[in-house]
């Protein structure tokens, strides 16, 4: 029997295979390509026009990479904003942490939050908590009508290209900016500093020109392109090199990626990241 | 026209794939398939009985990350041995140190480092330095005849099947251990810890009942199986995570990836892979 693989095909001509055991649900939503399949050895895949969003199997990574560091940098984070994410892994994190008190979930596409409701109940889960309110519209319109709304913003967009790409441009950080509390803060999905290096190049100097802080750290996540991934984390005020971060009552239960010693450490960058992200 | 892709399968039924330009070297020696070829976007890869061992684009991750650590953390670095390693990368990055006075090098197969010579020159350039000698012979024996005779040990295998099996077991470390001088440390590649926990856990222990000090640490190296590598240093005097590094006067120059900050923060490690290598 001949054997099923998904193929993603990365810039710079490479690109990853996954063994397929079934696929399950392949529609074209208003914005994009949604499919799901059962793979051989990383979980449930979800694709955005054939790109990885998650596996189930490493799908931790990118979402507690995302959220914990945010959470614990902000001394009393109790309104939290994700822009994207439909499929609810990085919500899910957010919940986890007692201080929040409402978070809101702004996610473009309706049928990537259907999906994963059926599909992916263990990534999805969070979004069912009572304190998360899902909205389905546009990130950037939505943070024009909440000023000085949110703690935490975390942008959890996918690759710059269609819909998406607005989400990398200096008129979006300025919204962002405009959008958080006083002694607020945000974190952006960076890409791969590997294969889009000029992508967190260009973010990097937007984002210095409109915070006072700002920096580059990474994770390793396999399943997305080159492994390594940058998360850019922004404030005014919350320096998230010098702070002492929030891990009284110890960190949340559950996490597999995330510790203490890894805040700091996720910040250290090779220095190829540094020569990208220095001005 | 055709595109022509090399593709090498992991377990877990994943795999990466590398558009090829043009094949440039294809043999069989007495221990393995030796390939060399110009991929279109990752420079020249070699690849060893169809895994990736280097692509031009990113053998300095792995060749810097399995050599400074090392040789910063010694206090006199003056005799090295590198077991393995015949395309040259790690001799390469260890005569950067000005303190090294003889380098040996210890690789089964004249052929890849024959291959390498020819087809890899920005990776085997440093095997012309007057301090290294090239001995084409097993690392297992090799040790056997060199009691308390290296300051840094570095080995560079392959993964633990084949001829490079031995170099994954108990007695091999034996040896290691009775090679090194007093105040001696090694260090071992030790494989993906996500697509070889196993391997990671078991060497972990192995190497705990017989050196004081055993410490992992990591590195992204995109085109090795999941992205994330992992390293293990071991000495009987030096603890990796307690000394302060040698950089006086500086690193050497013209590297990519290693940093002194980095030094610290390689060792620091996400909760899955702490589970793998906590006892």
């Amino acid at each position: 029997m001949s054997r099923d693989w998904f193929v993603e095909e990365y810039p710079h001509h490479a690109g990853l295979m996954l063994e397929v055991r079934r696929r399950l649900y392949d529609v074209k939503s208003p914005y994009q390509r949604i499919e799901i399949m059962e793979t051989v050895a990383f979980g449930r895949l979800l694709a955005l026009d054939g790109c990885v969003m998650l596996t189930e199997c490493d799908e931790h990574v990118y979402h507690e990479m995302l959220a914990h560091p945010a959470l614990c940098a902000h001394p009393a984070p109790e309104r939290v904003l994700v822009i994207g994410g439909g499929d609810g892994g990085t919500v899910r994190e957010v919940v986890r942490h007692a201080a929040v008190r409402e978070v809101h979930l702004v996610e473009i596409d309706r049928m990537v939050v259907e999906a994963s409701r059926t599909y992916l109940p263990t990534v999805s889960g969070g979004l069912a908590d009572p304190r998360v309110t899902v909205r389905y519209a546009d990130g950037f319109d939505h943070l024009e009508g909440h000023p000085a709304a949110y703690d935490v913003i975390l942008v959890d967009s996918i690759d710059p290209v269609g819909e998406s790409a607005k989400l990398f441009t200096s008129p979006f950080y300025e919204r962002v900016q405009h959008a958080l509390r006083p002694g607020g803060l945000a974190v952006f999905e960076t890409e791969s500093p590997l294969y889009h290096g000029d992508v967190l190049r260009r973010v990097t100097r937007s984002l210095k020109a409109l915070f006072r802080h700002v920096a580059t750290y990474l994770a390793a996540v396999p399943t997305y392109p080159s492994g390594l991934w940058s998360f850019t984390f922004v404030s005014q005020a919350i320096d998230p090199l010098t702070i002492t971060p929030r891990f009284e009552g110890g960190l949340p239960e559950g996490l597999k990626y995330f510790t203490p010693s890894l805040y700091h450490a996720a910040f250290v960058l090779p220095r190829f990241v540094e020569d990208l992200v220095q001005p």
